[in-house]
C-alpha cells in the first residue's frame, strides 16, 4: 500500500484527548446554563443547499464558503459558515412543530475559508442562543443575564457586558445632521473608536465628506459614551426631538431596569453609547462582553436584536434577539486565566489495574470490570510480560490516581493491593470491598 | 430581499429539540461507558485532505465522498466518510503525544453520498472505540465487555455479541480445499448465509467454480456454526492440521476464557463460526451484536481486529482492535423498544414563571432567575398582556411540571403561587423559600 504523508487541511485542528476533555467541559457548562434558562437545543446538518447560504450574504460570504458535492450528486451544497442562516431555514421549515416563543441554543462547528492566523481557524465552534418571537426588552435583558451567568459559571470574575442600541446611534447621526446615505459610514467609523480614538473618528468622517459642524455635534455626544445616569440624561435631553433616538433610549432604559430588578450586579453591565457591533443586521439593542482584567483580551460574547433576519425564508419576519458566545476565545482564555476546575485533570483514567503475568490477565480484567461497575474509570493493563514497575510508571504518566495489584498471592488470599500515586499510600483491601477502598483513596486525592 | 424556499440537502436531517435531547442522552450514556473503561476522546476536523481519504478505499469510496473546496483554496478537500481513516492519520501525526496503548473513542458525524433510504442518511453519526497497540486477546475481550455494558446501560435486555475469527474461516476454506484465489468469494458467500441459507451458499460457491466435494466439506463445518463446546471441539479436531485455523481457534478460546473470567453473562455472547463481517480489513477476531428479542432488528455493533490499517500513514502498522456502535440504529431502537428513562420527557423546561402585566415583568424575571440559581430549569413568560390562562396552557404544552404566579397581591405579600400541572396541586410559598417549594413539587412529579 502506498504511504501518504499525513496532513490536515490548513487552518483545521485535531485535538488531543486532554484538549477534548477541556472543550467538552466548557460546552457542558454552557449547555447547562442554556437549559437552566429554558433554552432548547436544535441540530441542523453541516451541509446546506448552496442557495440557502448565498441568499443572505451575497458576494462577501461567497469567497469564504466551502462548496461541497459528491460525484453523482446534482445538488450544489456548501458547509454552513454560521448558525444564524441555518436557524432561519430551520425555523421556516419546522415552525409548526416548535413552540413560540422559540428559545433555542446551538453549539456546532462552522467553516470559513479565511486566511488562518493565531486564534482564527477555518473550522471552529460557534455557540448561539436566541429568542424568536418576543418584542419585549425582557428578552434582551434575559439574554444578557444568561451571558453573565454562563461566564460566571465558567469561572470568569472580571467582565462587563456593554450595552447599546442602534437606534440611539442612528438618532445621534440624524441629530447631528449626517445625511441618511452616510449613516453606514458613520457606523463603520464609530466601530473603530477604541482603535483610532475620537480624533481618528473625526478624521474618518471628515474624509467621507461629512461637515465639520455635524462631526462636532456628534463627537460631543459620543464623548458621553459611558452612559452613567448623568450622561444618559444629557443624551436624552439633547435627542428629545429625534423619535428614533427616544425609542432607542427607552429600550435601553427598559433593559437596564430589568437587569437591576433581576439583581444582576452593577459591575456586570455598562452602557456604551459608542458601541456599534459590526454586523449590519442588528436593528435595536446590541450587547458585547469584555474581559476587564486583564484588560486587553477583547470581547467574548456579541449579540443583539435582529428583527428582520428570521424572515429570510418565510413571508414575515419575527422579532428576534440573541447572542453568540465566542466559545473558541473563551476556551483559550480558560487556559490563560487558569479557570479549569482542579478535578478536570486532562485525563480520563482514575485507576489502573496492573497484570502480574499471562495467567493473571483474566482475573485482572475481571477486577477492572468490578471497579467499572462501581463507576470508577479504570484501565486494565494488557501487557502481562511488562515489569510491574514499568506498569506503575505507565499509570502515573496516564494521570491515574490509584494503581491496583492482583498477583497470584493476593489472588489466593482474596485481597487486592492498592497504591495511591500522589503520596504512595498503600492499602490491602479484601476483594469484596475493593471498589469502596479505591473510592476512599480517590476521594482523599481530590 | 428575495425569498428562497427553505430546503435541506437530500438525505440530511434537522432534529427538533426533543429529538436532540434523546440523541444527546444516548451519546452521553455511551460516552460515560467509554470513559469508565478508560477510553479517551479525540477530535478531528470534518474536512480531510482528499488524498488522505482516497488512499485507502480507492474507487469505491470515490463515488460516495463529498468533495469540498473554497473558491480561493488550492487544497482538494473532502468530508470524512468514516472515523477509521481519520484515526490512522491522527495517530500517525500525534503518536508522540499519545500514550500507548492508545485507547480512544470518537463520536462524530460522517458523510456518504449513498442513495438515501429508510434508516440510511447522507449525514449520520458514527461511534467508534478502538485499542491501538495490544496484540493480546484481552483487548478484544474488553471491547466485547464494553459493548455489552453500553447496551445494558442503555436499557437493552435481549442481545448477544456474536464472535468469530477470520483465521478459522480461512482455515475452513484451506481444509476444504478452496483455492487461495477464491477465498474472497468464500467470505462473500458465507456472509450471506443468514439470507440465503446453507443451500444458497452451496449454490453460490458452485457457481464460482468450487468443486462439490470441497463445498461439502466446508458446509459440514459451517453447520457447526454455533460453536457450543462440542461443536468447537469437533472443529478443532478436524482443523488440527491447518495452522491458521489452529491459531484462530486458540484466539477465539482466549477471548471466551477472558469473557467468562470477567463474569460476562453467558447469554451475552455466542460463537458464530459462519460470521464474516463484510469489511475486508479484519485480520482475526470479528464481533457483531444482534438484538435477540424482537429478533428481526439486525445488528447494532460491528467490529474486530484490523492489524494492518493503522499503518496507512506510518512505516509500520500496529495491532488494533475495536468496534463501531451503530448509534443511529440504536437511537431508532431506543424509541421502538421504549427504552428512554421516564425523566427524559423530551422537554428542557421544568418551571414556567407567568407574568401578570407589564409592571410585573421585571419582578417575574427576577423570580425566574432565583429559580435558575437553585438549578431549576425555568422559562419566564415575556408576553405580559396575554391572559394567565393562556400562559398556563403554554406551560403545559411546553411540558413544564410547575407554574409560578407572581401577581401584584402575591408580590405585596411576599409570596409566590405555585401550581403543579400533573395533579393541579397548588401551594403558596414564602418568597424566600420558593426554590425549595418548587423542588418539592418537582420531586413528587417524578
Amino acid at each position: 500500500m502506498a504511504k501518504i504523508a499525513p496532513r490536515q487541511p490548513k487552518g483545521m485542528r485535531d485535538f488531543l484527548p486532554g484538549e477534548v476533555l477541556k472543550r467538552e467541559y466548557v460546552f457542558g457548562v454552557v449547555t447547562d446554563v442554556f437549559q437552566t434558562f429554558g433554552f432548547e437545543p436544535i441540530y441542523t446538518p453541516v451541509l446546506e443547499m448552496l442557495d440557502t447560504l448565498l441568499g443572505k450574504s451575497g458576494e462577501e460570504a461567497d469567497k469564504l464558503i466551502f462548496y461541497a458535492q459528491h460525484p453523482g450528486g446534482k445538488e450544489e451544497l456548501a458547509l454552513r459558515y454560521d448558525l444564524t442562516v441555518p436557524l432561519a431555514r430551520y425555523f421556516a421549515m419546522h415552525e409548526h412543530d416548535l413552540s413560540m416563543p422559540f428559545r433555542r441554543y446551538h453549539i456546532a462547528p462552522v467553516w470559513r475559508g479565511d486566511r488562518p492566523q493565531k486564534g482564527r481557524y477555518r473550522e471552529f465552534v460557534q455557540c448561539d442562543v436566541d429568542i424568536v418571537g418576543i418584542e419585549n426588552m425582557a428578552a434582551d435583558a434575559e439574554v444578557i443575564s444568561l451571558l453573565a451567568t454562563a461566564l460566571d459559571r465558567l469561572g470568569f470574575r472580571d467582565f462587563t457586558v456593554h450595552i447599546n442600541n442602534r437606534k440611539i446611534l442612528t438618532g445621534i447621526g440624524i441629530y447631528a445632521g449626517v445625511p441618511d446615505a452616510q449613516l453606514g459610514d458613520l457606523y463603520r467609523s464609530i466601530d473603530k473608536l477604541d482603535k483610532i480614538g475620537l480624533d481618528g473618528v473625526r478624521r474618518e468622517l471628515a474624509a467621507s465628506g461629512i461637515e465639520d459642524a455635524v462631526i462636532g455635534r456628534m463627537v460631543e455626544l459620543l464623548a458621553l459614551r459611558d452612559g452613567g445616569a448623568d450622561a444618559l440624561g444629557q443624551v436624552r435631553a439633547q435627542l428629545s426631538g429625534v423619535p428614533v433616538a427616544v425609542e432607542g433610549i427607552s429600550e435601553l432604559e427598559q433593559i437596564l431596569d430589568h437587569l437591576a430588578a433581576m439583581g444582576i450586579p452593577q459591575e456586570r453591565y455598562a452602557v456604551d453609547l459608542a458601541m456599534v457591533r459590526g454586523l449590519g443586521y442588528y436593528t435595536g439593542p446590541v450587547y458585547e462582553t469584555y474581559i476587564t482584567k486583564p484588560d486587553n483580551l477583547g470581547s467574548v460574547t456579541g449579540g443583539g436584536r435582529y428583527d428582520e433576519l428570521i424572515g429570510m425564508f418565510r413571508k414575515f419576519s419575527l422579532p428576534t434577539t440573541g447572542s453568540s458566545l465566542g466559545i473558541e476565545r473563551i476556551i483559550d482564555l480558560m487556559d490563560l486565566l487558569n479557570l479549569y476546575p482542579p478535578e478536570l485533570t486532562g485525563t480520563v483514567v482514575q485507576a489502573v489495574v496492573t497484570v502480574f503475568g499471562p495467567e493473571m490477565q483474566a482475573p485482572s480484567l475481571a477486577l477492572a470490570n468490578e471497579l467499572r461497575a462501581a463507576g470508577i474509570r479504570t484501565e486494565a493493563i494488557m501487557q502481562p510480560k511488562r515489569a510491574i514497575g514499568k506498569q506503575v510508571q505507565y499509570a502515573d504518566r496516564k494521570g491515574a490516581a490509584v494503581v491496583a495489584f492482583l498477583g497470584p498471592d493476593e489472588f489466593a488470599q482474596g485481597v487486592v493491593g492498592l497504591k495511591r500515586l500522589r503520596d504512595g499510600r498503600e492499602v490491602r483491601a479484601p476483594r469484596a470491598d475493593v471498589a469502596r477502598a479505591v473510592k476512599d483513596l480517590l476521594e482523599k486525592s481530590g
